[in-house]
């Protein structure tokens, strides 16, 4: 039987074998139809071999050069700590690689610029990783939105919550905004399509771990955001729920509400002396399996018939933007304009 | 049919004080707008009058002939046992006093008819306690009916468990019929107005307490009726549920589905490790508190404008009817026509 | 402090008869055990008379002093405009009646003040109106917190959206703090107990009616509150919701979460081809009455036995202070140290 | 048992390419590890290349006999008319290969023991398709049997309610038990594990399509089921449900409940001037489709392990064993014993 070339798949290098790296790894070699992961790089000895073994992956580098000389890759997820992501964009551009990268894209405007201007130049595809915008219950209220049955966004809502568990000596500052909170405020950027952040006001300290607060911990967070269409959002972050892994999102418009992240493992509900009780979700990538899935399908799709990504550069510019002026709003104690920012 | 003083209160009497019977009392003393409790009766030394010393009631009495002598009372509230309901309801009919009648209103077709005939003759009010009918939730699904957006029901289901910690010893043969299950099936009639009950099959056991299944007890049974305009009704009740007081119906109909009974004792959930819980309904005070209030308030509203009831003594010779027929299939092992029943 | 006989009902007159203090005064008559509507006093002409008739209070006047004349009533219920309630408070400390004061009881502190002062002189129960306090799901949340299985208190969140409809010409500047937001203040500490604001932040905005912004109104707001103890408040409000009445509350501790508020008018869910819907609430009355119930039992209560006020002049006046730096930070347009409002 | 070769892939053929078939195809070709859709059969001219050309499948073939001969065939799924599996499953058996066999395996007692015996000579993976044993909320209560929080079962419901639109004309007499129904008889069993039914009662009439009645349709039944643990359990379907796809179960222990089936598409709630919504599940492909992978994979893994299928043909013999003692009470109007039934 005939195979039209439309066909062959797209051939993807990973690049950065750790938690989320390795996830998205086996998301491309068994969840997203028309990849296939041919090859790992991580720098670490002996990280790339372990993932590409356990996925069938062709071939693991510990030297990222390799990947750009292996003309099996049509495309890279880069899933390398925050600070190295915009080299790696450009990196990547200047090989003709199209790039999915795993949020946040930079941690200053600069790389920001350097990243988005490279992927322009090189006409590749730049995909950012902000899963929410292909989680159902996001994906359906910006329907909601699309289609006018909200009306105009008044209010919104968007938190993050981890299950806690994590290294207050390894968390280093404004870590709570720009890896955490930039989930929130691209969210409400997604959520307020066509509007923008004029100014922010962050309140945070350290709740969770007050020990290091005089270190520069960040563990709680409130962000007021104001948009340039009147709406205000509030994006909210704690790095330790007990309950679980906690995404939650809600706009409310003149039309009426819409409110995502029910939080539920499963629908079954279990009754006892104790009341009625469902499972929560323990993390991201049980929350986020499908999401994980669909951005990369999507990234995929966008590779393989050129067209543009549905997260861009830009998107991450902007949220990147919102996370430095509640970094600042923190420091000088009061609301920062976007402008003082992001000139 | 005759009517009391417009500005002047219902002067009710309850007659009966046990748990039930208290309730009412309180309910009528507190909670009914236009009525007072004027006098409880109980043939226990001392009931009537601790109960009326709580509730600042103005009589108590041992004999319940002292009821038809006291002219203050225009009303009776039935809360004995169940054996006795149809003599008294007879009896307050003599005395030209209305009637709230505690399901059920008889334990045989013929005493109900007396009750029928007796409150007819009488001209007084006659209102059956089946108090799922005032239940915010069981109006609301009624609401959907009358206004046609359910369509014609086809699958009905309603459902009683009690918390449990009954005494086998003192469960008559039939009660899960007679008093518990009554409720569901006033209530599968109440869900389909305008159709009848035309064949009942029963299938019970006692699963809560298999000790006692020698001696005829039921503790937990499930009943399909089928109506004469087709629809198929589920009623199923249990003596011992873990999670509390648990009451619920629903109706599938050709234009959509309403369900009834959710079980919550507040709106509050509460997440930690566990999951995210609700506290349950533990009793139907607790559950039906608002439905007691109504149904009364209803009955003195019945008594002081002359308007009929909304619950008839008709409508619990029907449930009555249902009752007898499952009490029979289980004896005979299969389906039993209402007609056979009912003649 | 004084008691009334202990048998004797509590004689109760209402001071306003507008939509709040109507709904009170039938609260009073129907169902607060142990209270009786004996007056009703309002200025505007024919006013009091109309709801005394219906509400069959003995009195009706024009004039307050002639409340403090009548020696029927023990207590009063204030429910005149805002800012007339500290007066009031005063004049019925001077005259020995026990008050419940809506919310806000005064709207500057120096009004505060008098108020608390004059009702502890003349050893008065002085209670404010905070409705949540005695709502089955914040009592429940307050419960846990009670208990300790909420553990400390990190993140909080209050809000409350009305149905909309208001009069943009008839809303004075800092309503929205003053007489909205001043439950979802009062809402944080309730629910944060021992803790006290420190700092204060507030967005807001007028995008229900965005003509009225150059007016000074404000109809959407986001008030961000930190507590001594560290936790972050979020106090939200906007005064149009196309779905009704909403009124949420959440609680993030160290040892789980609480959440508030479910928004349901009856348990009762529908099902067609749009999907699974429940009936929301449309207004406070409807989804308070058993609050306003409990908070006017609890105040007759409070009377009748001499104890405390569950609520306080102090609780108000805390409110009020955080009420106060919210619109003081709108108009310096940055966050504003309790202390520099409260001195 | 034999066993494939652990690293390469299990090859797979698919026999019947309707509307399940293909879904199982795809589910093979995209989402199950370790599978690879190597062949699909179906005699209708054209339908199997369609599909193969679009899973990229390697061959297509209208004759069944060329599945056998085909060496890269491991297994197959067979999802073909009901009245035509049986024999499948013999010819699969009798070449060797394993079968994933969609319920319900056979539609006579006598078939079914074909199938068992032919699978069990020939030593392969016989697996059936019940999916809402590999459903999330499925899964989760029963983890909760096995682990004794639910107790003994007393009271079990499972229902299947189809979105409707379905040809009267081409429903064949029993379809409700045979092939609907079929799946709540086995979720009843797997329920309430280690018991099996002993006596049945149906109810059932054409609701839906009335005018059919006369011609035998079914498309409405409730079916009540008594085990030897004593657990009543109440199967219940409708060929039509105005708001879509419902499958729901509930388990009533001595120790607690479970409820499954959410019935909701996302989490995503709206709200506006209607109430509270969600959209509901439109189709089985829709609501089950990680159960139709779990199930694929669980097969692919067993064919590939030697290990014993998860549902065997004993289930299914037992759950058709319900179905026609369903359709004869329906005959007979009474209870009918499964041992009358399985003789």
């Amino acid at each position: 039987m005939s195979r039209v070339v439309a066909d062959a798949p797209v051939g993807v290098a990973l690049i950065g074998s750790g938690r989320m790296g390795s996830f998205h790894a086996e998301t491309l070699a068994r969840r997203v139809p028309g990849a296939r992961l041919v090859a790992v790089a991580d720098a670490a000895p002996g990280a790339a071999e372990r993932l590409a073994g356990v996925l069938a992956a062709d071939r693991a580098y510990t030297d990222v050069a390799q990947v750009w000389d292996d003309p099996s890759v049509d495309a890279v997820v880069i899933a390398t700590p925050a600070r190295t992501h915009a080299d790696l964009v450009v990196a990547a551009a200047a090989a003709g690689r199209s790039v999915f990268c795993e949020k946040p894209m930079a941690v200053t405007l600069a790389d920001a610029d350097r990243a988005i201007d490279a992927a322009r130049a090189a006409d590749i595809v730049l995909q950012v990783g902000f899963n929410r915008r292909f989680a159902p219950d996001w994906v359906a209220a910006r329907g909601l939105i699309d289609t006018g049955r909200l009306g105009t966004p008044r209010l919104l809502r968007s938190l993050t919550r981890d299950p806690g568990g994590f290294d207050p000596s390894r968390v280093p500052p404004d870590t709570i905004f720009l890896e955490t909170l930039i989930h929130d405020f691209d969210t409400l950027r997604f959520l307020n399509p066509g509007a923008e952040a004029v100014e922010v006001v962050a309140t945070a300290d350290a709740l969770v771990e007050p020990d290091w607060r005089d270190r520069g911990l960040l563990d709680t967070a409130v962000v007021v955001v104001r948009f340039d269409n009147g709406a205000l959002g509030t994006a909210e972050a704690c790095f330790e729920a007990a309950y679980g892994y906690d995404v939650r999102g809600e706009v409310l418009g003149s039309g009426g509400m819409a409110q995502m992240g029910d939080g539920r493992r499963t629908g079954m509900t279990y009754s006892d002396a104790a009341g009625r009780s469902v499972e929560t979700v323990r993390g991201d990538q049980e929350l986020f399996v499908d999401a994980y899935t669909a951005e990369l399908t999507a990234f995929v799709d966008a590779v393989r018939t050129g067209t543009p990504a549905q997260v861009t550069g830009e998107d991450a510019r902007s949220a990147l933007t919102i996370a430095l002026a509640a970094a600042e709003s923190v420091r000088t104690g009061g609301p920062v304009r976007i402008d003082e920012v992001a000139k």
